[in-house]
């Protein structure tokens, strides 16, 4: 049903690498935004180029993007941009950054690229469809309790600034197998592929999250706040993914004060 | 004067790389060993195989590997293995996993090759000769106060796993501009190139830092103790590496009590 716009989505993924590449590991400026998160001239151009051929080629769809913002909310299709994310992979030379297209029909995600620019690696999600990383189908894998799941997140100080964010995600931490840091998007495409069992995360943007869903719910995965409750376009930031659903009422106890 | 070893140690990479990539992203048996890091057949085998050819081709030099200990230590050359530096990333999918390779002349690393087999990146420093990022040369960047350093460390309760360790690791992270974490052995790969500007680890053992000496030296930058004092191979292991050696008093300051 959304297999034109899934495509469409990959050939923004791969506008947005032709403009990302040339900055990478290069001496470049890096501004600081409102929020003191970082941004460049690569997050930008790819941004632009992407939200260009979106108009040439469906003029009556909105626009969310990190860099440049609001267009055209209220349309039936709005796409959801982050040119980079993990602004700070990029800039300190991380291949871990990439690029997060997602399609909302109605408010939903219903179409979502996590694609790699250096590792040329891409997870794709179409409501309705396996997800495939570089064309091939994948899925979850199976994690019955706490205590063998594998954690990713983002982690820092932008991410856990609330004490009592990062109080309940320790909280879990502690009692998970093996946690690791600083991957960004990448840890949700490791999910989809079953390397790994839990991202938890907090203060997400629309444009963090959207394109992750399709991916992670395609491959069997599931995608709620930390109170277990599905995701919306308008959440609260807290931003959970499960390889396998039957463990989310367990997470959510760990994640509860 | 080392440059036969450094192209042994090369191929030593591709045997190593060769033994890992079959593993990656698969289901596969995780061991833990006495000090809980995981081990894997993958980590086994490379180890095995490098062991092999360097007893088939210079059976007078000793070794001493991560997995299967110490052979013939007090020979002149002595080769250091890891085979997969960042197993955690490593048994989860995360592609910033190495091979690290040293050769030790009279004690002192003389060669050094960080192999990335996912994303087929490789560093390489050689005694006397600048450093090799895939063939070209690399240098550090300038970096001439800690509010301008980006700083990478992997991190995690088995690094710091002392109080005293973590608090003065956290009082370095507090005052630079970017931290990341759980990179592993690549973070002295992108510092040797001028990605970012400090790594700060503990808990290192002498296969853990003997092979990024000469890359990181070759390339403009220094190694050495918290203390300031240059790494040998009995280190306590704690491990400084800079890329603007004109910063280190006022980095090994800050991390005094």
């Amino acid at each position: 049903m959304y297999k034109e716009y899934s495509c469409f989505a990959e050939q923004l993924a791969k506008i947005a690498s032709d403009e990302i590449l040339p900055f990478f590991r290069k001496k470049i400026i890096v501004e600081e935004k409102n929020d003191t998160s970082p941004v460049t001239q690569a997050d930008k151009n790819a941004e632009l180029a992407m939200r260009k051929v979106i108009k040439e080629v469906y003029p009556n769809h909105g626009i969310v993007g990190e860099e440049y913002g609001i267009e055209n909310i209220d349309a039936e299709y709005v796409w959801v941009l982050d040119p980079i994310d993990g602004t700070k992979s990029f800039i300190t030379g991380s291949p871990l950054f990439g690029t997060l297209i997602a399609l909302l029909h109605n408010k939903k995600p219903v179409v979502g690229i996590i694609n790699q620019p250096f590792t040329k690696e891409c997870w794709k999600g179409e409501k309705g469809k396996k997800s495939l990383y570089n064309g091939e189908i994948i899925e979850t894998r199976k994690c019955k309790e706490i205590k063998d799941i594998s954690l990713y997140s983002t982690g820092g100080r932008l991410m856990f600034k609330k004490a009592e964010d990062l109080a309940l995600f320790e909280k879990l931490q502690k009692q998970v197998k093996v946690s690791r840091f600083s991957a960004d998007c990448y840890g949700y495409g490791l999910l989809s592929m079953g390397c790994i069992d839990v991202v938890c995360e907090a203060e997400m943007k629309l444009y963090d999250y959207a394109a992750l869903m399709p991916i992670v719910e395609g491959a069997g995965g599931c995608m709620t706040d930390w109170f277990g409750n599905n995701l919306s376009v308008d959440g609260d930031g807290h931003v959970l993914a499960l390889g396998d659903k039957t463990l989310l009422p367990e997470v959510v106890k760990v994640l509860s004060k």
